[in-house]
């Protein structure tokens, strides 16, 4: 069995990060971050690819086509986890396992609720910039 | 600086573990998750310490006792998490961070909420006998 | 197949029976109560042990350890009732049937709810004094 | 004092009992029931009356005539226990008292809600094909 | 008539007090501020008993306990006060006087409700550490 | 520093004191229980300013001249406590402390909820006749 | 223009009253308190019908009749106003005004709701045995 | 026994009746109203004293000094009705009877609640000019 | 396979239809529409019985019966869909699949809720006096 | 009059129809059941055109391009129907009739609402695979 | 045309302004706000008259007499604005707008809600000192 | 400083301004009253760019872009305004002031909410045709 392939999609607004709040974590933006982690990927053995879109269409359309390409996708969707029950959808038909990450601990304000929670396969937040490699960490042992 | 120590918590009814659904997470007992998750530990250069009561005050206490102890906590809260103010005020008394675990993916249902979730650093769930490993994995890169 | 076994489980506050509301029920303390009703066990050919508690988790003890050596439980859960869930899924583990007990009919007021209604097997309240006796009689039906 | 009557209350639907979901409460039909419901009565020396109706105005008028004729109505409401406040308003007119009866633990589903409950005397639920006869025995004994 | 006593009772994580938090209330432990509250009772003629705990149960089991030897309760439930429905019905069951205590005006927060401030004769809160003082003022006015 | 003055603020209704429930709180009018705190207030050193009106305008009127006259304000808000904002936002601009009293436990109907109570310093209910006399206990200790 | 015709609905389990509840209304039936308004409708030179059914669809159907034989209707629609969609929108496809009328004050419970009031022209309550009178003279106002 | 002594009172915003909605109630404004309502009086033997205030708590002051002036009150709240709790419990220590009034029927919108209908003794709403004079005429019967 | 038979069933109210609110479907009465709908069927090759009833026990009753006699039931409960379990639970317990119709868009309001949809087979709505019709060309393509 | 025209939009994840979930519907893909209506259509001698986006604001494109140029719209949001306003006010503003469809009963869980069917002329679901043709039956008579 | 009138209104507790919470809007009082809002009417040619309130009756009647004096009302509410439905009724029968302002963002908290928006031609807020003014802006031009 | 730049944003559906409801607003295209407010900037000093897009993403990434290149922006949400966290998110980043425009009275409905309020620095409303230069007028003044 060759390498592993893992998915990770950024929704909307993620382009900004590092851009607008750096007191929260740090100055690192979205491209320092994903760069930082596809040099994880390499020495788990893990091949890591990218994707980013503000337009909610486009993502659902990725995930259409991430069936049978990849082992697992992560997904941190931005603004759309309040409120994309498209993506949802997506993610429910995908027979491979998709793990919700946020950098904060999404679930601080107890009125903060993801739509996509539901049909993910796991969840893993407040880590910090270390957050995309603890699910990666995960992602490997269940798809091992 | 010496080796890292970190306390798991397992709360209410996490003691019957494998002993009633076994088709949920396999025949694993509680036991044998723990005892997997001590060697993964000693691997990883962590000592792990084990505590598990069905008694609210009892996981009070030893979280009081917990401060000045260990570098972190990872808490399973079992039963608790549904409404133990007087675990997630002990909780969010402490200086070192806590991991909030569950085997499953507790926001599978939407109208699941953790009352300890708004004062742990972080959360990972539904990556079943992973679930531990990958709440230690990140344990050990925040507190690096 | 020798005599049947039950346990009942009087929970937090039912020490006070008789104690302090007289008018309700007469001054019958809960020590007369279980004394009649082990009695009535007897002339019904059933051994009924009794447990009682303030602590939730030892009454969550109680019933982790019941499985196996009783052939059912009748459960009064007094203040219990309302929030533990930590006996709910104690008593939704147990494969013994769970009868649920009041002396006066609990549902009498629309917004009282008890949260082990929905994972005990029945139900009996309203009949007084007559309240524990009544579900030892239809324990013994559905255990026949 | 002479036989005790008690008057048997089958609301909407329940004549379909045995002929839509054999696999909850085997085939047998009400008639079935109510025919071993009548014996019991005879063995325990009650005088067991049986009536069904689908609309909600006959089972007012039985109710209004019961008074006076019976020590007891023992109630199986069918699909009106969950709106029909006219049989509520009825029942709670009644100088005697009327036991709520349902074949399955109608309090499983956390929002099922039976309008007549606050209005009846006590509540059996979830025995089965023996709940009929277990109201019957606490009938006896709180008219003892 | 002689001394009067009265009984103060502090709940969970309340032995954290001036531990976690000095900014709110200075650095003064629970230890200290009951050290202070036995000598102004003294002052006052009233001799001051003195128990904290963790544990529901252990709550519950003081004041079964409390009746008839105590002329009244002081209570600061510390987290309890947010859920236990088992320490409201053994308050609502003492003849004797209950006063509710927060060093904090609890009522800030709009959304903050007591579940034993029913079952409470009197409540006072707000004075900070002059907060039990008051309360022992007040109890000593309606005891006397 | 000389002697203190504190306001003492009745709302709407609180003149009819005594004149319509004699069984809740004796036959005393709100002139007699005002008589007896200015009394009290005379004996502690204390000044005590009356004010009553059932105009809530009247009420905001005279909390903006409160400020820099008073050291503290005890406020009876009678109705208006159940919906003036007007009132709240006068209190929570004044730079002294306003203790909300009420003669009954306010609290015992869970439902019940006093706008004011977020904006006041503290709280003290429940003590019958001597509840404004400990209300001012309470506020020479913090004033102090 | 001849003499005036008013027809009087009286719905579930108003054929009870003065039997069940003597203290509310005195110990008259519905036959007397008719009996009562017929002699008043002649004094005022209106003939009044009487009609009372426990069975919903019945008194549908009489409002179907009713149209084009009556001047108005006053309806007391005893449980029926609890829930009743069918007989409001019976009502609402009248072109002739109904009157609903209670005995008690309907309001005096703010949770009380009627399902017909929002397609009655009217309403009279709270005027005990004079309240069809009352009913009576508005109506004779309003259709004069 | 004397003439009987009715005080009318209309609340915020009744002046304006007749000068903003012809549509609704024709052009007729308060005062040609309340003319034909004070010789409707005098036809039936009532002396009708009339009230109007847009200041809330000159209506709760003139109910205030109601008590022993008159038979009965029939309150028009206007706005008031909405929200004014103090005019709510300025009713509630009346003892003598208050008829609340409404010349459209309120409870049309099923979302209308009014604050004062649960102290009022009885309710008339929906015969628009005809509204106040068939208060009369109930009010007259109960008083009789 | 001979000629397929539909049962038309109509609920509460729409026995007035074309009578009272002409705008909304033209003045076409149910009897017209019902005509219309036989002579469809016939050229459809559909045999069409047609019921009519303001009384929900009769409705119950025609589903109980229904049953064995035809391929499937298309229904417009009129006033019955927004309460009537009693019917659900009848349509419920049938093996023929029912199609519930309602001449407008039911669903325009967001509020309006059918409690029979959750056990219908499907659902025509919005075609005005084309809706029978439509309902029937469906049932005819899922019981071809 | 020319050949009728039908737009038949599909939203988010229609294009996932029947490589997801082959046991609700069989394996047809989307454009199996295309196929078929586009031959339906000819049948009946309709023009059927398609279009499918999960992009939301290009179905609100080719909404606002297809006024004029078609007769009727069939819509089967997919996922935009719990959400999406945008598509909501586009079919508002459209003066040709829009038929929302789901192959499902849609309605079967009651807490399902369609943004969309406020909007809606009308609506068809739950023939599975016939759905669309049933509302293109519906279409042709509305339109005719 | 002669020179515009437009009507200011300020309601409770806005005469605070300036003197409480100097961080949020500087340092300016109403006085200050009101007297640069009157010479920047001068500029634009209006002529401005101010009123203030903390009387909700007084408000009210203001409104009330305002008709036919004014082209329009620029109203601040103040406290009211959140409960005063008497403010609300009387806006809504004026025939000249209102346009309602706040200095601050009212809509920042989305819990916030102006029961007197539904009822005002417009509104303007945010624009902090300049907030009136921008609202003269808007006002000169719908009256223009 | 030079001349000032502002962005004016419409969002979904924006572009049918005009041609679905002349009524409301008379029938000027948003091209129309873009190319006025166009004119009205150059009077006023300001440079006015126009976007208008019915895609949600590109809204976000043109925010995105605005940052740096204009001193505000000035956002017609259309249907966006209900739901668009997306776009929430992307003007809570921005650092230059947003103000949020609707041409009617958006808050006339009590229970419309838009998602955006929060964010926003102000809100004008219910100018019709000329809110958007009343929002310049505003811009202007707080950027000056």
């Amino acid at each position: 069995m060759g390498e592993k392939k893992v998915l990770v999609v950024n929704g909307a607004n993620m382009d900004l990060l590092g851009k607008r709040d750096p007191g929260a974590f740090g100055a690192d933006t979205l491209d320092i971050l994903m760069g930082e982690l596809v040099e994880y990927g390499k020495e788990m053995g893990v091949q890591v690819s990218l994707f980013q879109s503000n337009v909610e269409g486009e993502v659902i359309n990725i995930l259409h086509e991430a069936m049978g390409q990849y082992d697992g996708v992560i997904m941190n969707p931005g603004s759309f986890g309040h409120y994309s029950i498209g993506i949802k959808e997506a993610i429910d038909a995908m027979p491979i396992p998709c793990i919700e990450v946020h950098l904060a601990n999404f679930y601080r304000k107890p009125e903060n609720k993801s739509v996509l929670a539901p049909v993910c396969r796991g969840l893993v937040c407040g880590f910090g910039r270390d957050t995309y490699k603890t699910a990666l960490d995960g992602m490997l042992k269940i798809t091992g």
